[in-house]
């Protein structure tokens, strides 16, 4: 298996588009997205557990319930939730993609993202639609990782090529992140696609296993969208042998699987609203994994010790505060704790007191892009890894005026 | 019942002083209090659920096995916590007070607060116990309120005057609370005194209930501290027949103490770190009690929401979301939402859907120093109260770089 420069276009069969339609004011940065499958493709997905649902996810369930979808519509600018009219444009979008791809309404998946509350016009999108599909092409993952975007700074996008049956396949995938992210089911808006051939319900297996250790161990405010959902199509024109059990073939899958949301995650994380630093909780040593994952994610959602890695403070009382509260079953007294970094490393607690160490590297350590906080809980052979960011002035200004 | 201005020597037969002794860097700075009862008290107290739990607060524990309390001393600037001595320096402290008042130093509540995992020198506390026990006086509150500030900017204090049993009783309190604060037994330090009569079981009842609708509904960033502690003395010196079952004394006692804490819940969250304004989801409407309280706390926990109070934006999509995320069994499509502050108030959701409002008259609404986020559930007749604060810059300023 092997890393490519690519993103939802890197399989066989796939092209994609973004424009700007109008839904967002900044004629410069697109808002609408497609991507389209040649060939009917295996779907599966995980959305938000977040009560309050967005009409986008509630008719994407509805659609997905063959296990079948073709392409996926995507708009940025307005989540399309909590509006009275909410169904009603959802199904709009489909049907208006349906139509201009001349597929099923029900192969379509569609998403919105943006702000809560305020009807979406579905004018801008009926307009936009001739120049989105027309522009469709097999080099367009760019444009489509763009039409996603709402505080992201930056695109995500990665890819992998990997071998199933003796068959080359590839996987890639694009997504949207930035703010109201906490682990909870799937909590930004992810788009995988594959030309390997898995069965629908082995598609599903495959992306419920590997979002517990990787889309759930992300979070930036601790603030569950109402909007996202992960979505992974594998159309099968890789020509391998369908994978339809456990076995090598899932393995390969779910390997390849894995480093792309991993890849995802870690951008996802350190892309956080107003973030100057990706933050990677590393827990080792728990007697179970929901020990690891329970510490690992306590730790990267405290806020205080965000805001102390923002500012390279070595304040690691914070993490072991957190430990505490984190509701997880752990012996204080034999927590380990150190930071690390390109810049070095520096043990910081021993056995779950203070040791000396010196501020000075300490301070060097912090203040890299990329921060490790290490946990060893000494107590059993259980790892897991949480990604988050740092806390800054950023997000409050973001946060303290998204409207308008 | 009448509120009156003092804190902890409002009642009969409490002094108290606070002193610079040279725990903190700023000479400017009290960093040791020092609360006394000429007699000995009925004690009771409610702890943090951290588990990892500052030396002085297992000390403490120890000290109130017998329900009976005679002095308090609690130092700021060094939460004396994940060190190798914290027990034996918090037995020091408590010997040292209880050499300077001739008392028991199992009569002494021990309480640190500060940076966590950096060793807490005895010296500057034994030398300035001999100023600090001198300076008792009735007058001393203010003094003792100011030297249990960390990054607080205001003294926190409260009184009411009552009466149980014909005899008029006093109770007044003191808190310490900023940051690293979250629903959670007891979630900051705070100390009351009364001159009522209260047996030590009757005193803890009606501590333990209080702080369920109070303390506990308190948060400013989510983190649970090491150290926290509410601790009450009553020494019965107002003369009443002792409180010892329930009845009409007992109810009296509640609402005296309810109308204190509320008091310092108050102050406690709008004077949150960097905060800005005071933020009270009142929650009515709910199906249950557990429900009404889920929901309040979700609500001024989110950050989105806080951010978005600090830049006094209306996004009220981000109220229903932190609802929906909650855990709480409700029907999004029945909630209504409002904002309200002494500007007017404004409606911006109803049955779970947008409705048109005035932006202009939103703005001038949660411009205001006090803000209230009403949510009615429309499912029931229970209800609760939750405070909180705004996430702004200062918030970040003060954690970024809280050690150095």
């Amino acid at each position: 298996m092997k890393m490519i420069d690519s993103g939802v276009c890197a399989a066989k069969g796939f092209t994609a588009n973004g424009v700007h339609c109008g839904i967002r004011k900044s004629r410069t940065k697109k808002d609408l997205s497609l991507v389209f499958s040649e060939q009917p493709a295996s779907c599966a997905a995980v959305y938000t557990t977040n009560l309050v649902k967005g009409a986008p996810l509630k008719v994407t369930k509805a659609h997905l319930a063959d296990g079948q979808a073709q392409a996926v519509i995507c708009n940025s600018g307005n989540a399309n939730t909590c509006n009275a009219n909410g169904i009603e444009i959802a199904e709009g979008m489909a049907a208006l993609t349906a139509q201009a791809l001349s597929i099923r309404p029900e192969d379509v998946v569609v998403a919105s993202t943006g702000v809560i509350g305020e009807p979406l016009n579905l004018a801008p999108i009926e307009a936009g639609m001739p120049e989105l599909a027309a522009g469709l092409s097999a080099d367009g993952n760019q444009r489509a990782a763009e039409g996603i975007m709402t505080t992201d700074t930056v695109m995500k996008e990665a890819a992998v090529e990997f071998t199933v049956d003796g068959k080359t396949c590839r996987l890639g995938g694009m997504a949207k992140g930035s703010g109201m992210i906490h682990p909870n089911m799937a909590t930004m808006l992810v788009f995988i696609t594959t030309d390997a051939a898995v069965s629908p319900a082995m598609l599903q297996q495959a992306l419920s296993t590997d979002i517990q250790s990787t889309f759930n161990m992300v979070s930036i405010d601790g603030d569950t969208s109402t909007n996202d959902m992960v979505v992974v199509l594998a159309n099968g024109m890789a020509g391998n042998a369908a994978i339809n059990a456990e076995g090598p073939g899932f393995s390969a899958f779910m390997e390849a699987l894995n480093t792309v949301t991993v890849a995802l995650c870690r951008m996802i994380a350190g892309d956080g609203e107003g973030a100057t630093k990706l933050l990677e909780c590393k827990v080792t040593g728990a007697a179970n994994e929901p020990t690891a994952k329970t510490v690992a994610k306590s730790v990267i959602c405290s806020s205080l010790l965000k805001a102390a890695m923002f500012g390279a403070d070595a304040n690691w009382g914070r993490v072991l505060c957190a430990i505490g509260y984190s509701g997880a079953d752990v012996d204080v007294d034999r927590i380990d704790v150190s930071f690390r970094s390109p810049a070095g490393s520096v043990a910081v607690c021993q056995a779950g007191a203070g040791i000396p160490f010196s501020e000075e590297k300490a301070k060097l350590v912090l203040s890299e892009k990329e921060i490790e906080i290490l946990v060893s809980l000494n107590a059993g052979d259980f790892s897991a890894t949480a990604w988050g960011c740092d806390l800054t002035y950023g997000y409050v200004k973001i946060n303290g005026d998204y409207r308008t």
